[in-house]
C-alpha cells in the first residue's frame, strides 16, 4: 500500500470501520474531530520545536525522528479522514477546488525558477 | 477527481508541482510546514469553536459554513501532503503501519457495537 | 501567590529565570516558542476533546480533570510570558491596547443581559 | 498598566467583565475557549511560520511585525484568562505549582551557563 497505488478512498474507509467497529462514532462530532487535530498537530509541533529548520530537513534520516513524524502525520491524516468522512467532504474535490482558486490567487510566474505571487505571508496557496 | 479514483499521490504532486513552479519549496521545511499547520488547523477550530457538537453536525447541510469546512480540510490536507513530499514518507504506508499498531493497543470488541478498548480518553487510534 | 496579589511582571520572572539558570534561553526565539504554544494547547484540547460542552463546565469539580486543567493552563500561560519576556512586549500593555480596540469594535449592548455586538463568529473580543 | 505594577487578576476581571456585558458567558465552557486558544494560537503560529528563528528574534524591531505580534499575544493570553476565570483555576496558584515540581523535574545545573537537565526535548519546564 503506497501513495502511488492507494486512492484517498481506502484510507478514509479504513480508518472509518476501525472506529467504526469500536463504537467510536458518536464522538466523533466535526466539532471534536477539529479539536482531536489540534491535539495531534500539536504532537507534530513537538517534534520539531527545538529543531532549526535545516535540522527539521535532516529529521527524517534519523531512524528514531523519522517514526516519531510519521506516527504523527499518520494521526493527522487519520483525523483529516475522519472528517471529511464525517462531513461528506469528498477530500480530493475539495482539494482540487482549493488548487483552481489558488492559480487564479497566485499566479504561475514567467521564470518557473523565480519567486512568483505568494511571496512573503503565505508560500502555501491556503 | 473524487476520492474513489484518487490515488494519494496524485494529490501530493498536484500541491508539490503547484509549490515548485512558484518557488516556495525552500520556506517547507518540516519545521516551518508544522507551524503551517498549526495555523491552518486553528482557522479549522475557528468555524465550530462556538458551535454545539450538535451543531457541527448539521454545519455541512448549511451552503456557507460547508464551503468554509470544505476550504479549511483542503489547506490542512495540502500541509499533509507537503509534509509526506518534503520528508520522503509515503503517507498511505505510515497510516497503515500506525493501523497495525493500533489493532493491537485497541482490540476490536466481541459485540461490534458495543464500545470497544480506547473508551474514555483516545477513541481515535492514534 | 494568588491572581490577585501577583504582578504579571512576578511570574514572567519567574519562568525567565528558571530557562536562564538551565541554559535554555538559545532555544527561546519567538518562533520556537510560538510552536511550542502549538503543543501545549494541543494538550489542553485534549483534555476536552471529548467532552460534551456541559461535561467540560463540570470538569473543573473532578480532582483529576481539574489537575490536568491547571497543569497544561500553566504551562500555556509559561510560554506566554516567555513570548512577552523574549519579544520585550509588555502583557499588560498589549491586553489593554487590544480592549481599547475591541471596545470599539464590539460596542457594549444597551441591555447588559442581551447580547451586543460580536454574535456569531468571534464573541471573544478578539 | 504595566506588567511590573499589573496583578493578574485585574487583567482576568477586565476580558470576564467584556464579556459578561456582551453576553458571550454562555458560549465561554472551557471546551469552547480550548478551541478558540488553538485558533488564536494558529493565528500567532501565522506570524513567524516563514521566518527562520533568527528573523523571528528581529521581528519586533519591526513596527508592522511587532503589532502583529502583540494583538495576537493579547488574544491568546485573553482566552487564558478567560479559561482561569471560567474553571475556578488561580493562574499564578497553578504557574507556582508546576514550577514546584519542575524544579525537581529538571534540577538547576551546578554551573549557571551550562546546559542542565532538560536539554533535549524539553526545554520549558512543562
Amino acid at each position: 500500500m503506497s501513495d502511488a497505488t492507494t486512492p484517498v478512498a481506502a484510507l478514509k474507509d479504513a480508518i472509518a470501520r476501525f472506529a467504526a467497529v469500536r463504537g467510536w462514532q458518536p464522538y466523533h462530532t466535526p466539532k471534536n474531530l477539529a479539536m482531536a487535530l489540534a491535539s495531534e498537530v500539536g504532537e507534530l509541533c513537538e517534534v520539531f520545536r527545538w529543531l532549526t529548520p535545516e535540522e527539521s530537513r535532516a529529521a527524517p534520516a534519523d531512524a528514531t525522528l523519522r517514526a516519531a513524524i510519521a506516527d504523527e502525520l499518520a494521526d493527522v491524516a487519520n483525523i483529516v479522514f475522519l472528517l471529511s468522512e464525517q462531513t461528506g467532504i469528498d477530500l480530493s474535490e475539495a482539494v482540487q477546488a482549493k488548487m483552481v482558486k489558488n492559480e487564479i490567487k497566485y499566479p504561475r510566474p514567467v521564470q518557473p525558477s523565480g519567486e512568483g505571487a505568494g511571496a512573503g505571508g503565505d508560500r502555501l496557496g491556503v
